[in-house]
């Protein structure tokens, strides 16, 4: 008789965007004549930049040509992409990557939920608290976090380093050491972000204890002041212990276009096994490679039009985030984040727990936002709302708050 | 310390296809004067269908306007296409599926890697010999198949079940017991197929005895025979035993596009826990869905000019498929599959291995194809030839060969 992976069934609820989903689809059924702004899930409104749009027509016609179709393609995603990636992201940045060192795929979330693949299961994993869902549930699903705690929201073998207003944000290097370092800068859903000098005291700190840090850099695009990094790779010795994730999601509105990468330095060897090979292997094995048609929309991101219409679009974002930073501060909220990042997190009024104000702002102010404490422990008292809405739509919520 | 996860250095050579790219790379660069033919990879090479191509440019200019702009896809994929696929591949045969037990993804090779994520480790996996590679290397890589054994070219724990021609190339029930069943059917790399009756024992047997049957069916569009079932769920009681993937890879051109979908029956239990929902969670944690602009190509595949369109595509290849068949068949070879099939199985000649065939092939008619022996022990002494090329190249490769 075959049997499950019982890990599946240690994890807590359902993922915590499916739940929003649910509860709102269960208010706005019975409340029909309630108009809901929705804030809550980081997904963009704005359309497709028109140079994106442009290279998409141009590669869909390619298909329809037997002279320009494209079958598979190659492992590691298009040389075009992977060689416009060096170029703009590390090169220009002063870092340099090799074009056999980036991995296309269709998107951050699938690579930093498949890259505890190339791991052994006996590594102990250390996460931002709060963070991104999927780092620790993809690890529980791998059997790499031991028991999960229902009082306490946690899992006895995972390191949480709380990330709060006490500390500004920044994870204090924890006691225990870890092996996989889950590091999201900007981060998701603090919205604050490391400085070069911090983020390089993790890197000593990974060097030191023999860890890989895994750095998620979804939202380098909404970086504002000088000193955050860009790529993790400008922090010395980064290349001997960080695999990098980028996605298009957020720069270039691509959620639903689905398209980002992964960089594994070959410097990046443990007893002598190169983790750039093995992810070569899970990739050619179990995937099959990023739409043609989106690979050439990806490379469109960074022609002189692309990046001039994708920072318009980062710019109309980050005004949002002004009004909803200014709008709750007005209103007397303590607020924190975007500055560097696409996310406000605020600390709940009168003691509110996180879900307590998710329910009162759906049905007082008919607001959708993400509590706190779905990220983590730690974000327990906090809230999360994201910029991207439409600037009507921000500046109403801003409205309906102020009353 | 970190440790990687050392059931990759288990795995024998790289990616079967590398390899070949790797070989046929060499051979034209030093003889740049050849022209080869390759009727090696299974990847199309027709246009997409003009249906196809008319669903991608509009589906291109909704994501160019805020009011039609799609971000994040629900997580099994959009209605639209669940339910498109529910009428025409099952109501369509009298199979009842339900929408929600239908998950769209980016293909059938990610699906069939990434299911064994919903089983304990210890499961005892069989597969056909020979098989298409990725169902025993993303087991051998989830630590399921034990060690390899270089010289018999196979795995401790893995069973397999021969399919030459003395039992007609259909699997014989094994005398071991296992856990998980993958069948590929029409059967990549034998093109052969079983008949319902054939498949029905299968189901019997795995509901016997506890087993689960991972069914894929990507070569479905291309059965020609009455008997052959275009679905497992076609046989008696297959929905309490049997998960089947399908793809748009073969059926509309879809390689280099990526689309697929897999089927998990709620009825599929296993101690009151439901594959389905397990998927669903893995499917909702790891992955984001297939792009939008994508997920309309593949709802066009089954538009009325669409069916039709791809149908014409089908024909041509297998046209080609029978001119492969005819032409070796003169040419003295013995000659398996290309019916149900687009790939045709050949008995390699004078007793060659089916390497050394593959370098003669390349090296004396400039022939790209596959040694049988890369998809399992059973397959030496047999060649793999696609259908995928060229009517004129396919001509021409049969001119070399009676040569």
């Amino acid at each position: 008789m075959y049997k499950i992976n019982d890990n599946y069934l240690k994890l807590p609820g359902s993922y915590l965007f499916s739940t929003i989903a649910k509860k709102v689809s269960a208010y706005t059924e019975a409340n029909p004549d309630k108009k809901i702004i929705r804030l809550g899930i980081g997904d963009v409104t704005l359309p497709l930049a028109p140079a994106v749009i442009e290279a998409m027509h141009s590669a869909v016609d390619e298909m329809a040509d037997a002279a320009t179709f494209r079958g598979y393609a190659p492992d590691l995603g298009y040389e075009f992409l992977r060689s416009t990636i060096v170029k703009n992201d590390y090169e220009a940045r002063g870092v340099n990557i090799a074009i056999d060192e980036v991995f296309i795929s269709d998107g951050a979330k699938s690579d930093s939920g498949n890259i505890g693949d190339i791991f052994a299961k006996e590594n102990r994993i250390a996460v931002c608290d709060p963070v991104y869902p999927v780092y620790v549930d993809t690890n529980a699903m791998a059997g790499r976090t031991g028991e999960y705690d229902k009082d306490k929201e946690c899992w006895s073998q995972v390191i949480y380093m709380p990330c709060t207003a006490e500390n500004n944000f920044v994870p204090a290097i924890p006691e225990e050491t870890p092996d996989l370092i889950y590091i999201c800068c900007p981060n998701n859903p603090t919205g604050t972000a490391m400085k070069k000098e911090e983020l390089q005291t993790w890197v000593d700190f990974a060097l030191t204890k023999g860890a890989v840090i895994i750095y998620d850099a979804a939202y380098e695009a909404y970086i504002s002041e000088e000193d955050v990094p860009h790529t993790i790779y400008e922090c010395e010795g980064a290349k001997k212990c960080a695999i990098e994730m980028r996605s298009f999601s957020k720069n270039a509105g691509f959620t639903g276009t689905r398209l980002g990468f992964t960089v594994i330095p070959k410097e990046l060897v443990c007893d002598g096994v190169s983790l750039n090979s093995l992810w070569a292997r899970r990739h050619g094995t179990k995937f099959n490679g990023a739409p043609y048609i989106i690979q050439r929309a990806g490379e469109a991101v960074y022609s002189e039009e692309g990046k001039k219409q994708t920072k318009e679009q980062i710019a109309y974002y980050m005004n949002n985030a002004k009004i909803i930073r200014d709008g709750l501060t007005e209103a007397g909220y303590t607020v924190f984040g975007g500055v560097n990042a696409p996310y406000i997190w605020l600390k709940t009024p009168d003691r509110m727990t996180s879900w307590e104000f998710f329910d009162y702002l759906l049905e007082e102010r008919n607001i959708v936002g993400t509590p706190g404490s779905g990220f983590g422990p730690s974000g327990e008292g906090y809230f999360r709302l994201t910029a991207f809405g439409s600037l009507e739509n921000t500046k109403d919520a801003m409205e309906r708050i102020r009353k």
